[in-house]
Order: structure tokens, then sequence, then C-alpha cells
């Protein structure tokens, strides 16, 4: 916070604050900034370069970025980001986390009940159309009005092809609307998964840390028709060698969520609630299912991937808050705020158009704030369990089936269908002690936010504790079984009125109420909050007329940097660890103990090897599972990780320390041939 | 924070903010506000009276108030500040906790292994002796020299008698020092205590909020060579009829802390690091805590105290962090900062004294910012075991006692001894199963926050995992024992170098990495701190010239206000609950289950019968156990909450909403009549 004898100052600074950091950017692929690369780098990627990189990316549907490695369909991702199909595959008999999974011949490739692949095959502007539609709207007319056209360009371009997913995108918060048009992929098959113990070797500790020995590795492949993919015309070759210091590269995926735009009320509540209050859930949370692990080899595996996704995001949201509470960063956006509203109170134009966002958009933050508890934990935070979510997506879809396309929830149009579909009928399993333990976990929060008194609150849990009514629903339930949720998938509206399960009576009792307090907040807070801070990007554009690249959503972007180190507590990091520091490092006990394939392995293999490295790339999560490529569009890295000062990247990008972290290439051609003995993999990537 | 538009009203405002409101304070004895509160309630306490409430109040050491309420020795307090005793004194067998307790004979009281009383006798001004001891020093030589001093003034003060106790006092951050001189008790019996499920219906939920229905009360007994202490001198008789609305009430108690005289900077790093960090902490040992009470009725009992503790001290800081984080008080807090610095700036003398110290703080704070991992995790944040406690005083003790009084570390001095040996001979049990999943817990945290490549933390675990570490500390340990901890502190130096025991082996080896830490915090950041708060304190008196209280710091203090409701989300909160209320709150289902003994008694109780009050009393953690009097002295209540709104009481009053909750005199009356059917204590309290 400047204090009355820095604002002078502050302001001072801001100017340079302003101007594009190098290296910095998570671009569409359709405004990529070739000029500057090829000034800071000397390579200018052409058309035919970056059309390649991008049909060779994809979209894992739930939050992952992966690419296409072989002419036949082989994907590389991350082991965190496959994690929840090697978890749906495994059984008590036989732990393929743990393990890790090969299969030698074609033969043994296993479907993941739940992996979607998307490939972005086209990008089209459609900011008029949706300018149209909802020009001169407010609040609720204005929501319908957008989803309803979102939902008529989606169905008009998918055109009913089920292998087709079309999404209407908002970049810069709303100011631009894109098509984005994917091939979608559902037939998906495991084809090798390293140990848990090398692919995050050093676990939650080192997770967002550098230096770093994670084999963060895992390959899919894409299956049509029964057979593999043939992807021939777009995919990565792997490098012959690693990157090196200094080299130019570049990373192609699907970063979440960045949030560099907006204001210092934004990022204030974001601090204050919507970090922190995740992260009081989270870390009890994580106590909770530690604690249950810790009860014996069976109830570690059922827990493990809820365990592993969970430690990921607190961590990751931990950093967050500190970079918002103990760095610059909301100070320095106090500072260019002020610059720039001394200059569009200057004009009386701007003023006219522009001087009321930044107090519109505090009043929307005051107003997200008091309604944070019951938005979140309507949206899901007090409901944690698959089959719940298993009876809230039957009960809406009956309910939104039955209404023309474009009046539906987003969630529910015919476009959302085919994910939707593949969700419901997963044959993934479902743990009842977990979905209690978790369950009753996120109701006993629920009452905690929102008070026993509250009359949702009473409404769900009438005169039981949270512990009986997930006790009462989660052995009541029919809906672990695949055949019953295909029943009233297929049953529509009739079949889920007449419905006996407890989930569903649950469901069909609280959804108007889960519905009325997402209308609220989407028309009341969400709406016209993206609205203002669209016209703060225009604002920004009219004075300081920079090109910028949009605010992270996960849409496919490219970024582009060097393998560079950086300064912590004034010593330098230097950018890559190689196998001899994975031994030094390796004591022994979880999460320091090496699986014993790597301890077999070790007279074979080369100590120099580079493992992880750092590179300058913008990237934030979701990024995860991203091909990093060299200027020949060859494989050296994937991309897994920032490093801790990198988890500010959602906020803004400094060069000096954020980093991105990926697998070397040489490491993995070493590991799948040395320790893994993987000839057939090794074979195919070397097409 | 002020927009540049706001800052011109805001300094405005500020003047208002300065101004005390009616009722606030929790003012120390000598220095009662009796003409305000004779202006505002007509009714002004002479010295007499004050002096027979401060005699007939009391300070559990551990931290909590209490009273004397018969002329017999006889305590009452929270039954939560009881509540380790409770639990210390049940078994497998027979859970106090749950079943509660009552001595129907005299013969039946039992004695709590670790709670000592503590009864103020003398408050004297020592800040000249302070002054000429410090003058003109800084760092370590200050800290030194303050801490001889104070040694040197205790000693004599309490003459090497065991029963009493003299503390020498920082008020206004080290403005003032006094001498507080206290009778200790130590011998202290078990009276009385209600099942839990009454003492806190309606549980963590219901904890710091209103409407409430805790009857949360215990009664003790100081024994004196055998007997019941003779307190007729000073004692405080029950009322004959509850408090009424508007009518005015007085507590007396010890409240922990408040940082009310705290600037901007102080009260960011509270909510950024102290106050979210220790959430962060707390929250995940919650969890892992409640998930092991799971397991069994065993495993519950002995975890309910740690749990019940924390859950309090977590629901605690959530409230804290939300009034930092959610309401005006830091944005009100720069704004009169901003005043009164302007004022400072103008006058060229009250410039050059006091001109730096907001940057200073600023400065120093930063630095806290950045050390206080290493800080809390070294003072105890990292090590959460009974056992490794025992061990460390033991081996600081060893260490201390061959050196001169006042060269010790404070806690080690001769006048500290006799608590220190009360809490090293307690016979409370230890449960080996618990103290290694909370050091294991603890650990686990202290590699997270400092990082597996610590040194410190290389130290610690070598190369096992914190679990194995925790397993090998308390398998191996034989501190459980109160013989060998005897031998150990009555052998001195010479027995615990000798000693293989491996907590002792442990504290031999890092407890130079804990002083030295500490040190340094102490050093160069606690002392520069309270030392330009100090400053700040008397720059607000030039300035301002308003006579005021300091902050709390664990010291008898009397607060005053009357019976009064308040309004929240808009709707009049009534400021006293029923019995009645009691019963249609009840659900069956922990924790808004009722005892059977409650259930069987309702027919005769008065449904009427008001149960809790709340006051405008201000008061803050520490309060606990505190008696709530009328004008004629009698008790009409015991003080246990706070609301949540005054859980914001930490950092300023604001009596719209800060309300203190207590029981009422006519609920504990009709419970130990109705319910417990308890003559001999009901006789007693009629005396």
């Amino acid at each position: 916070m400047p204090t009355s004898r820095s604002i002078a100052t502050t302001i001072i600074l801001a100017a340079s604050l302003l101007s594009a950091h190098a290296d910095e950017g998570m671009w569409t692929f359709d405004n990529f900034p070739a000029e500057a690369v090829e000034k800071a780098y000397g390579f200018r990627p052409d058309q035919r370069w970056l059309d390649h990189l991008r049909l060779s990316s994809l979209r894992i549907a739930e939050g992952c970025s992966a690419a296409f490695v072989s002419p036949r369909g082989l994907v590389q991702t991350n082991h965190h980001c496959a994690r929840a199909c090697i978890q749906q595959l495994s059984t008590s008999a036989k732990n393929l986390i743990a393990d890790g999974f090969y299969a030698r011949e074609a033969s043994d490739e296993v479907r993941c009940p739940d992996i979607e692949l998307n490939q972005l095959i086209d990008i089209r502007d459609v900011t008029d159309r949706i300018s149209k539609a909802t020009a001169g709207k407010d609040g609720e007319a204005f929501s319908k009005a957008l989803n309803a056209e979102r939902a008529v360009i989606a169905r008009e371009c998918s055109g009913n092809d089920d292998n087709v997913r079309c999404d209407v995108v908002a970049l810069y918060n709303g100011g631009t609307y894109n098509l984005y048009k994917y091939r979608r992929y559902q037939d998906v098959r495991l084809v090798f998964a390293p140990e848990q113990a090398i692919a995050s070797f050093g676990g939650d500790p080192d997770n967002f840390e550098f230096p770093r020995y994670y084999l963060d590795l895992a390959f899919l492949r894409v299956y049509r028709g029964g057979n593999p993919l043939d992807s021939s015309a777009n995919y990565l070759r792997y490098a012959a060698a690693d990157a090196k210091v200094g080299d130019l590269t570049f990373s192609s995926g699907h970063p979440w969520a960045s949030n560099r735009l907006e204001t210092v009320a934004d990022l204030e509540v974001q601090r204050d609630v919507s970090m922190a209050r995740l992260i009081f859930f989270q870390a009890e949370l994580r106590g909770v299912l530690t604690e249950f692990s810790a009860r014996g080899v069976e109830e570690a595996r059922i827990a493990a991937d809820s365990l592993d996704e969970l430690e990921n995001y607190l961590k990751g949201n931990k950093g967050r808050f500190s970079a918002l509470a103990d760095t610059s960063i909301i100070r320095d956006r106090a500072a260019a705020e002020l610059a720039l509203r001394a200059k569009i109170d200057a004009d009386p134009a701007l003023r006219a158009q522009y001087g009321e966002v930044w107090d519109n958009i505090r009043r929307l933050r005051e107003r997200f704030r008091g309604t944070w508890n019951r938005a979140a934990y309507a949206a899901g935070l007090g409901f944690k369990s698959e089959l719940f979510g298993f009876a809230k997506t039957l009960v809406r879809y009956a309910a939104e089936a039955s209404k023309p396309d474009e009046a539906r929830l987003r969630d529910y149009t015919e476009a959302a269908f085919p994910s939707l579909r593949q969700s419901l009928l997963s044959t993934a399993p479902v743990y009842p002690q977990l979905e209690k333990l978790t369950l009753s976990f996120a109701l006993t929060k629920l009452r905690e936010v929102l008070g026993p008194d509250d009359p949702f609150v009473r409404k769900v849990l009438g005169r039981k504790s949270p512990a009986e009514v997930a006790a009462d629903l989660i052995d009541g339930t029919g809906l672990a079984s695949v055949e019953l949720r295909r029943r009233l998938l297929e049953g529509g509206q009739k079949e889920i009125e007449a419905s006996s399960d407890p989930m569903i009576v649950l469901l069909r009792a609280i959804d108007p109420d889960l519905r009325a307090v997402q209308k609220d907040f989407d028309e009341n807070i969400w709406t016209p909050l993206t609205k203002n801070l669209a016209l703060l990007a225009q604002a920004k554009f009219k004075v300081y007329g920079t090109s910028t690249y949009p605010d992270a959503t996960t849409t496919l972007r490219i970024s582009y940097g060097a393998v560079a180190g950086y300064q912590k507590n004034g010593k330098p990091v230097e950018p890559m660890t190689t196998i001899d520091g994975l031994f030094g490092r390796a004591t022994g006990s979880s999460p320091f103990k090496l699986p014993a394939s790597w301890i077999a392995a070790r007279p074979l293999l080369n100590p120099q090897q580079p493992v992880n490295f750092v590179t300058t790339n913008d990237g934030v999560g979701g990024n995860s599972g991203s091909p990093v490529v060299n200027r020949s569009g060859e494989v050296v890295g994937l991309w897994f990780d920032n490093n801790w000062e990198g988890l500010g990247g959602r906020f803004g990008y400094d060069g000096s320390v954020n980093r991105s972290i990926a697998v070397n290439v040489g490491f993995i051609r070493e590991a799948l041939t040395k320790v893994y003995r993987a000839e057939r993999l090794v074979r195919e990537l070397a097409n």
C-alpha cells in the first residue's frame, strides 16, 4: 500500500511497469508476436511452423496439455495429467500409481475411462455476432442473450458431429469472442507411466520448487475405430539433443487462468477471499485425507489421486497467496492503476467512458466478497463427492434437455453433451468410503461457513449431522452403477422424477437453490464485473496503445523464452539438474525414495544427463503436459510446473524469477531405454 | 486501501476514529476511568470496590481467568479453561469430558495435575528502574540489560517465596513497566464440570457466535496445606437475579493480546503472515486430528483436548483474519495514520522525534515477514509434542540454572521456577500415539516451510522421513515418566549431558539453533519494533492527549459496559437466549445433542430462564472465565467468549457490534439445582 510519501514515486515508477517484459506473454496462435521473437532471438516462426505446432498440440478436456509425438497417435503428457486414469485402472491387487505401467505390446494398451483429448483445428472471430446479440442488454437479459448466441454458434460449428467440439471463448474479459473448433478424441489408452516415486520424486516438498528431479511423464495413444490414429500429418519429433543454456524455446499449451489485467480491488479479493478461504478448506481436507491414508495400504491407494491433486492445488494456492501477500505485485498494480486513472481523468472523453470503471469493480468485488461462501459452496465445495456430481448432472441434464438448446445452461448444450456423457458413463471406480469421507467433510464446512441456522443448510442436513447425511446418501444411492446412470440419462425427466434414489431425491430438492445462487452470482456480479474489466482493457489500449495477449482461459497459447537460471535469496540457481544430483538427493525415505528400477539401473545411467530445466517461457497451471520445442519445432522438453516465484505468474510476469520447469527430452530417452527397456516406445519416438 | 480520491475524505474521517468509543477499554486496575463510567451509567466504583474485585479475580497461569465465589476457596471458571485438567483426570474407563464430574463430597475433589492460579495482590510502577538500566542501550545490550533488571526486580519482590510470583510487565509496548505481584496457588482441585455436550452445546459451529447456549462452566477449589483455602476476605457473591437489558456490567480478567496501538504495516503482516500462515497450519492439523478421532472411541478421547483447543484457536484466528481482510479496520487505521503523520510532520520538533517511526516499523515488519516461518517453527510450531517440550525445558533449565539469575532466559529465572517445575512434574498422562501424530505432522510442516535442503531441517530429519523421526523419538524417549523428568531436573547439567534419551540427545543438538533463531528475532526485530511502537504511543499522546489503556498483555484488566443486543445483516440480535431456545435448537445429533441429564430434567426447568447474554464490555481471548459482576460487585455471569464481530476486538473496538458473551448466573443455578442436584455446591454459592 503506497503511503502519502511514496505516491509520487510510485506514479513515476508506474510507467516502466506497464511496458512489456521480454519473453512475457501467453499468446493466442492467431496473434503471435513473431517480430519480437525475431528481434530478441533471431528466429521468426512462420505460419506453417505455427500451424504445425498448434495442430500437434492437444488439450486434455479435464484441464491439461499434451502433444502428438509419433505418426501413430502417440501422445506425450505429464504423469500428473494422466494420474486419474492411472489410478482408475489400478485395483487393490495392482497399483499402477506405485508400480508404473508399460504396455510392452500394442495390445496391452488400456483405455482410460475418462480422458478426452481435443485438437484445435480452427480459430474464428465471432465478436460481431455476440455484440449484435447482446447489444443494449444487461443483467439476466444479457446473460441469456450471450448464452443463446454462444449455443447457436457452437451448434452451427459442430453440425451435431460428436467428433467435433466448438467453444465460443471470451478473450480480454469479453472484449473479443472467438470460436475455437476442436477435433475430439475419446478413445484414449494408457501406454506408459513410470512409478509415482520418480514421476514426482521429492513429492509435495519439491512441488513448485527448483532444483527439481521429476520424470513427470506419461504416454497415451489416441485410437479411432479400434486402431491407433494416423497422426502423421501433425506430430512433434523428439530432438536428438537437449536444449542448452540460452537456447530459444517455445511451449504450446492451455494455461487455465491468469489475472494480469485485473485491478487492485480484484487482487485484494483474491488474496483475502478466493485464495485464503480456498486454502483454509483445502488445508483441512488435506489433513483429513493424509490421516485417512495412514490407516492402511488400501486406504492410501483409494485416496492417492484425490490427495495428490489436492496437494498440488493447495501448494499452488499457497504460492499464489504468497505472491499477493508477500511480494510487490499489489503495490505495483496500485501504482500502475493510479497512473492510468490520472490519464483517464485528465481527458474528459476518456473520463466519461472509463472514469467509473475502478469504483464499479471495487463495488462489485465487495459484493463478491460477501457472497463468495454461498456461491463457492453451492458450486461444489460444499458437496465433494463423485456420486453427488453424477446426480447433479443427471438432474440438470434431464431438466435442460427439454429446453431449446440456446436456452440451456452452458454446460448442458448439445455441444457439451459428448463430454458430459463420457463422464457420466465412465467406468472409473467410485470408493464409497472415500466418498463418505469427503462428502461429510464438505457438508461440515458448508455448515461452518453458512452457519447451522441457514435455511439451505437446514434443507440439506435436516436434524442430522454431516456425517450421518453423508453416510445415508452414499450408502443409499445406486449411482455407483454405470447402468443406473445410463438409465437415468436416457430416461430423461420422467425417469428422474420417478427415482427414489436418495442422491437424486436430494438433488431434486436442492437444485433450484443451487441454480438460484449461480444465477444471482452470474447476473449480478460476474457479468457486470467482466463488462467492467473489458472496459478497462479498452481503456488501457486507448491510453498505452500496446498490443497484448488476453488473460489465460484454458485455450491454446504459445509462449517463448530461453533456458536460463535465476537468483534466489542472493544465490544463483542453475537452470539444469542432473541424474547425479537425483541420486544424491535420494534418502531412502518417501518422498525422496527412488523406485527399485532406478536403483537397479543406476550403473547404466549417464550421471551428467540433465533431468529438468527451467526457461523464461511464460506459463501457468494448465500448461502441464505442454510440449517444449526448439526452433526446429522438435521436442526438447515436457512442461510440468512453475517454480515457486512463477506461481505469481497468475497475476503478473517477472522475467527475472518466473520460470517454467520441464523434463529434458534426453532424460526421457535415458529412462525409457535404460530403466524401463521400453524398446517399442523408443523406436516409435525415433520416427 | 484508500485510492487517490478518497484520501481527503479519509483524513477528515480520521479524527472521529481516534476519539474513544463508549464502553471501550480493557483498563488496568490502577487507571480505571471511574469518571467516564459515572457519566455514562451513574455509578462510580470506589477504590474499595475495585480492590475487592481485583483480589477476588484469579488468573489461570496457562492463560484464562477465574474468580473466588465462596469463602472456602471455591473458584468459578469456564469448562474450556479447566478442560485440560478434566481430560487429564479421565481414563479410558471414565471419560469426564463426555460424562462430566461432580464431587458429591468434599473428599471427592481431585487435584488437577497442571493448574496454577494467581491472585494479583499488588501493582507497582518500575519504569524508572528499567529506564535507568537500559538507558543508551540497543540490540543485544538492551535485551540483556532489560532481562537482567527484570530478574532482579522480580527476585527482590518474591524474596524466594514459592507462594509468590512477580512479573515485570511491559505496558504500552514498553512505554511503562509495572511490577505485578501475585499470590500463587498450585493445589487446585476439580469440583464440578458438566458434560461437554452442554458445556459447549453447538460446538465449533456455534463457537464465537450468538445466539448461544453454552454452560461453559467448571468449579475448582484452591487448597492450602491440605484444606480448602480461606478466601472469606475476597470472593464474589452470586447475585440473586440475572442482569437485565441495559444493566451496567463489569468484567475482570486477563485478556491475552490486542493490537490496537499498532500501525497499518503491523496489521498487514498479521493478516498476511501471522494469521494466514497459522490458519494454514492449524486447519491442516485439525483435519488430521479429526480423522484420527474418527478411528475409534479411545482415539477420540485422547485427542479430544488437543482438538478442542485447536478448533477454538483456529476459529478465532479465522475471525481475526476476516476482521483484517473483510472489514474496514485496516482502511480506518490507514486514515488515522495519515492524519497523525500529517500532524507530526507539520511540527519540526515532533517530526524529528517521531517522523521516522512508521517507516521504521514497516521495515521491521518486512523483516518479520521474511523470518516468521523460521522463528515460529523454531519456537514451537515445528515440534508439536509434550515430550519434546519436556526435553527442551530440561535441557534449557540445566544450562540456564548455572548462570546468574539475571543473565538467564526470561522463562528460566528463579521467579519462573515454581511454574516450570509444576509443569515438568505434572502427572498428566502423555499419549504416545497422539504424540507421534502431532510431532510427525509438525516436522512435515517444518520441512514444508523451510524446505528439505535447509541445514536445520537436515539436522533434525537426517535421511529419515518426519514420520520415522517422530516414531523413533517418541518410542525411544523415557520422558513420559515423571521420575525420569525429576531425575533430569534435579541432576542438572551433568545428568543432561550423560543422558542417552533420544529426545534429550536431539535437544542437546538443536537447542543452540533454536536459541540463535530466538535471539536474532528478539534483538533484531522484536526489541526495535516495540521501541518504535512505544514511540508511537508517545506521539499519539502528545498529539491527542487522550488518556488510554494499554494493549492487552495477559495481565488483569477491568472493562465495563451494558447488556445490549446488536444488528447482524440488518436484523436485530436479541441479547439473551433462553432454556426454551436451547431445547428448540437440540437436534439429537452432535454437536447439537443434549446430554441425557438435560433431557431428563427438562420438565423441571424454567423455559424462560436466560441462558447466555451479551454485553458491550470490551474483552478478548484470555478473558475466558472472567466473572461478570453488577454494580454491587455480585456475579451475574461468567464471561466465556466474544461474538464473531468481537474477534476483530484484537485490533479495535466497535461498540455497535463487538460483544462479550457470558453464562447467566441464573442458568448456572438452575443447572446445578435441577439438572445436577449439586446441593453441596448450591449451598456454598448461597453464602
